[in-house]
């Protein structure tokens, strides 16, 4: 993790490596398209744990992060056995809702894949939206300062 | 479901049909190996319905059935688009575990794979080992004379 | 499948059904965020199926379809044993992209989710992209006449 | 990669650790036993890679390991962002069928599951069954002297 210190803001990153599986690959000797949700729900658990948390945390405390919105583009196709590099960055002050930005990329620095996925926190109890919980927010104040 | 009345005794089937996914597959071509479970869990989910009953059904009433032994042998790959067969056999009335047998055939009546599966009947508050819940039972011992 | 007539335009639909699988959903009881993608594959592949083609010949014709952009909107999950509807629509003429519109819906007519998908057609061979096949094209053209 | 020097015979040893993702569970809260698979499979790729070689270098000089028989118990569930140890062996050297043996244990070091995975060497060219590589056969001999 690094706050980065951006002259119009900062920002949370998180980087993680991956080795494509075997699991991972479809027919078309490719990473199936779906199959990159999972390399990006742990990029942003990862950019939790790197906080001081841990989305299991967070469940344990009754708060559910369910994705509201995912949108992603392939550029280059992921291949059995390769190694790829995913950033995950919070480039803003989450509120009901928490927006993380993804690039991931080839060892040669090529990008693979970008994506922008929304979560929401739902209390689990009322099974409705919730603020940020202020622990969490606490965290993560201090990096967009 | 058809009560087979076989001389040594009966059992209870299910045929369940799929059409493999794009997504099932792996680089090679063919189903991938770990992906077969999924087709195998909907062949005892059918089965129970068949029963009037369903596995949903056990577990809103706090009872689950998380998977003690797994065993399958593959003969032939399933590739992608294929249509392909499952036979799902309860051979024996169940006590506490319960085991299915699997027959996963071609259109050209192949065999594509075997298996046997059993699962352990679990309380889901004490999480202990249970026997049989008796509303299961009544439904499965008329198959079993 | 249907044509339909609308005044300014006409479109492909394909209507799927599925069940929910206990493979397809994850700990927090609904379906995993990444799993829809598997859904909506089969739903282009079914409507292509309709039309007299399928996705499987165009490979064997040697033309891969990899997926340049996916954007999903979650509004309500997917559960267990759930039976969801999926309507895919192919709502323009297709040139070197084609592109598929989704809705998923409850047995209640709930949405649960959108989606728009965009494909390439590639040429295997040279794996650079290529116009839409002309066989392909002369079973899409009558429906955008 | 450990060769261990056992009075009755040697093996080869890898040892490879996870963190349980979202993905990988299901609406129990355990790994899906479907999702095991996607272990082993990293496991032997890894100890593969350990002697030098790897399983996609198999590939690329055209030789397929396709799955014979798949083995496993479950003894305890694996849970979300659990940190699971996997030890791969080899405890025999392969003819024309190479058979791994899997231990999975939590950081407690009790035992998760165990399995069993025989795959089969293929010609891609011939499709049929072959001995295993000079190659291969080389790096493996060593550790079984």
């Amino acid at each position: 993790m690094v706050r980065e210190g951006y002259i119009f803001g900062c920002m949370i990153v998180n980087n993680t490596r991956f080795r494509v599986r075997y699991a991972e690959t479809d027919q078309m000797g490719y990473v199936y398209y779906g199959n990159y949700a999972a390399f990006f729900e742990v990029g942003r658990v990862e950019l939790l744990r790197d906080l001081g948390t841990s989305y299991k945390s967070l469940e344990d405390e009754g708060v559910m992060l369910p994705v509201r919105d995912f949108t992603t583009r392939y550029f280059r196709p992921a291949k059995y056995d390769q190694e790829i590099f995913l950033e995950t960055r919070l480039e803003e002050m989450p509120g009901s809702r928490i927006t993380f930005h993804y690039t991931l990329k080839s060892a040669e620095d090529e990008v693979l894949t970008t994506a922008v996925i929304t979560l929401v926190f739902v209390d689990m109890k009322t099974q409705r939206p919730m603020k940020i919980p202020e622990s969490l927010a606490k965290l993560m104040q201090p990096h967009f300062g």
